[in-house]
């Protein structure tokens, strides 16, 4: 199906998901899931030849991995569309009314985006994920998957489409771009007339090609240039584990840590205990003039490595003279995902809540924990590193947009 | 001053700008008030500039009109900025806490959305309107108005910069773009490492422009082609009128209406009243085939007239077999800008209000009233049609973000 026909029919689509009551959805979620594990022969054979197809080509073993799907994770994908068939419904909820003085009685409703492109690489699982959050919110969408993973998109998304016929729901409630040449994908986000917004997911190289080049409405996510600060007055019995985690506990991942900022005050007596639990943990220390004093052992850190999401068993050292510093430091290189400030000085604290420019900003909690399920939204379709729209997880009401109803009695304008 | 330099200054000032307490800021907005008028003679002999050059140039009176300062309207920029300033201060706010099992404690709190740029065209006075609208929401503004009105706004925001100064506030907080090269515009809608949001205000193919061109996330802002519907249950005592206001109170409005969608049942009785009215304000009529039947003296609507925004006296009429037919045609023409139906019929209003994809959608009123003052939010930056971040009227509230603060005392992610 050409790629017209796709937009005009999400267009269509969107209309028909927006009435759609939660018990529907929710029941179509269900129908969803267990289709999915009834045809997962069918999904692991279509598998099958993408993970051929990356054999063949020498596609990389972590991105290998990442593409097969066996029982278990099918099982995890059903289990995804479970638990987001089990959240509250966000559509049609009044956020606020008010009423004017001349009468004028205004509510604003909680409505669906409408139509939502979603780009991404190759972990077929986004397929149902992606399905599932745009769904229950209220919103038809068109996916454009990696052309690696296409034979199991196309199964995942035909599964999905079978299941919501039978439950009678317009199939066009979810879209695959099966066409993999990348003019496609160029075109697609230039679809103004018939999508609401496009949501990037994957690498920062598609990330930034997608802000470049879409005239939609992007949401960026993803790029995560973390810091940990461990400020003159850290608790280090807080410091290290916190280090520990949000550095090593999954390397790949975009809240993930990538650079200490020490306070000179503290360095001599901290950074040993640091370079101790990195040597333990395996992880690469590349530190400024001022800690390599201390670190003598480190490598050290040119100005790209500060700018740097490592995403591996790295981690750069920079040090301070002050909170004041840090900020400005982390302000300058960071992507404004997640921060986190160690201290048992209030002040310290504080300052750097109000002055950090990030998302998420910690005191004494490590930066893995932003996530849409760790906050309790129960499911995410992405972490927003922009400041329009939403910041930080985005959960079922990240997917909203919101409408004025205006009840008047033949109310004009004087 | 170069682009970059502005940008890096505009990046500085947002630290500084987002730190000042609401006291601070009024008390900036008054002294700016009291500024502009004291200055008046300077800014009217710029404007003067401006005014001989568009009359050099040839420029159209209406602009000509839109482009004079004379002292009622440099009056009426200082009561802007005084309404600002008695405005609420959105900044700090908390939106939201909750607390989750581990411990964490999570808070949502308002912030700037940092560096706010806007591109604008020939009318000055945005130049403080805007200057006042992002400043009291804690922002750094980049204005680069038209070159028709260089001349003015160099005046105007060097007094605004002045009065800062004295104020002992960052004069950055605005600063003008003053090379009227257009490929510097261009320039500056890619400058995503210091400009956190573009908003657009102007034409139509200003707005375009700009969506085309930014890679920076834009807040479109402004087209509209609004319909009122007559349904077969109107109340045409509430209708007429209506009409009348929608239509031709201000003509050259985005919240205007130009189009009437009428229910068969009732056209010949209903569209005899509409013409009587249109005759009166001479306002052309522009029918469907249907509608011509009984407007036999109106000319015929082309399919490119229902997707016009006249802007003029100038309305189409379009005949419809239902609420749904009208619902559909409204979608399919409509800019998602202010929609209204007429009825008594409350089951077609709730029909109306749930199915038609619009920012503003009314019950027996006129469009007009999609403006933040009639909204009550004191003052507006311009109207949202797109979904992402902010639909229908923007006023403070809708120039920020929120960011997460999350307070924890070691917890780290198993």
């Amino acid at each position: 199906m050409g790629l017209l026909e796709i937009c005009k029919n999400a267009k269509a689509a969107k209309y028909e998901v927006q009435k759609l009551m939660a018990e529907k959805k929710n029941k179509a979620l269900i129908a969803v899931a267990d289709r999915l594990i009834k045809e997962a022969e069918y999904i692991k054979s279509a598998n099958d030849k993408d993970y051929e197809n990356g054999v063949k080509n020498g596609m990389h073993k972590g991105m290998l991995d990442r593409l097969k799907l066996d029982d278990k994770r099918i099982e995890a994908m059903a289990e995804g569309l479970r638990v987001v068939a089990s959240l509250e419904d966000p559509i049609g909820q009044e956020i606020e009314h008010f009423e004017r003085p001349n009468g004028l009685f205004i509510k604003k409703v909680r409505v669906p985006l409408g139509v939502i492109g979603i780009i991404y690489e190759s972990r077929p699982n986004v397929t149902a994920d992606a399905f599932s959050l745009t769904f229950k919110s209220g919103n038809a969408a068109i996916l454009k998957g990696g052309s690696d993973a296409i034979n199991s998109n196309i199964a995942i998304t035909k599964v999905i489409r079978d299941a919501l016929c039978d439950e009678g729901i317009c199939a066009d409630a979810v879209q695959l771009i099966e066409d993999t040449d990348r003019s496609v994908t160029t075109q697609f986000m230039k679809m103004n007339d018939y999508v609401d917004v496009l949501i990037p997911r994957g690498s920062a190289g598609l990330i930034k090609a997608v802000v470049d080049n879409s005239t939609i409405p992007v949401i960026e996510t993803g790029t995560g240039n973390c810091h940990i600060y461990v400020d003159k007055d850290a608790d280090f019995e807080k410091a290290i584990p916190i280090i520990i985690n949000a550095k090593t506990q999954r390397i790949g991942v975009c809240n993930a840590a990538e650079s200490l900022v020490v306070h000179e005050a503290v360095k001599d007596e901290f950074l040993p205990l640091f370079a101790k639990a990195m040597k333990e943990h395996n992880v690469e220390i590349r530190s400024d003039a001022e800690a390599k004093s201390v670190l003598t052992d480190s490598k050290d850190a040119t100005e790209e490595d500060f700018g740097k999401e490592f995403l591996d068993y790295i981690i750069s050292v920079k040090t301070v003279k002050s909170v004041d510093e840090a900020i400005d430091h982390i302000n300058r290189y960071n992507t404004g995902h997640s921060e986190s400030i160690i201290t048992e000085n209030k002040e310290a604290a504080q300052k750097f809540l109000d002055m950090v420019d990030a998302a998420c900003v910690y005191v004494n909690a490590s930066t893995r924990f932003t996530d849409g399920f760790e906050f309790g939204f129960g499911a995410e379709i992405g972490i927003s590193t922009q400041k329009l729209h939403a910041r930080g997880p985005m959960g079922l009401k990240e997917l909203t947009s919101y409408k004025y109803e205006i009840l008047g009695e033949g109310q004009i304008r004087g």
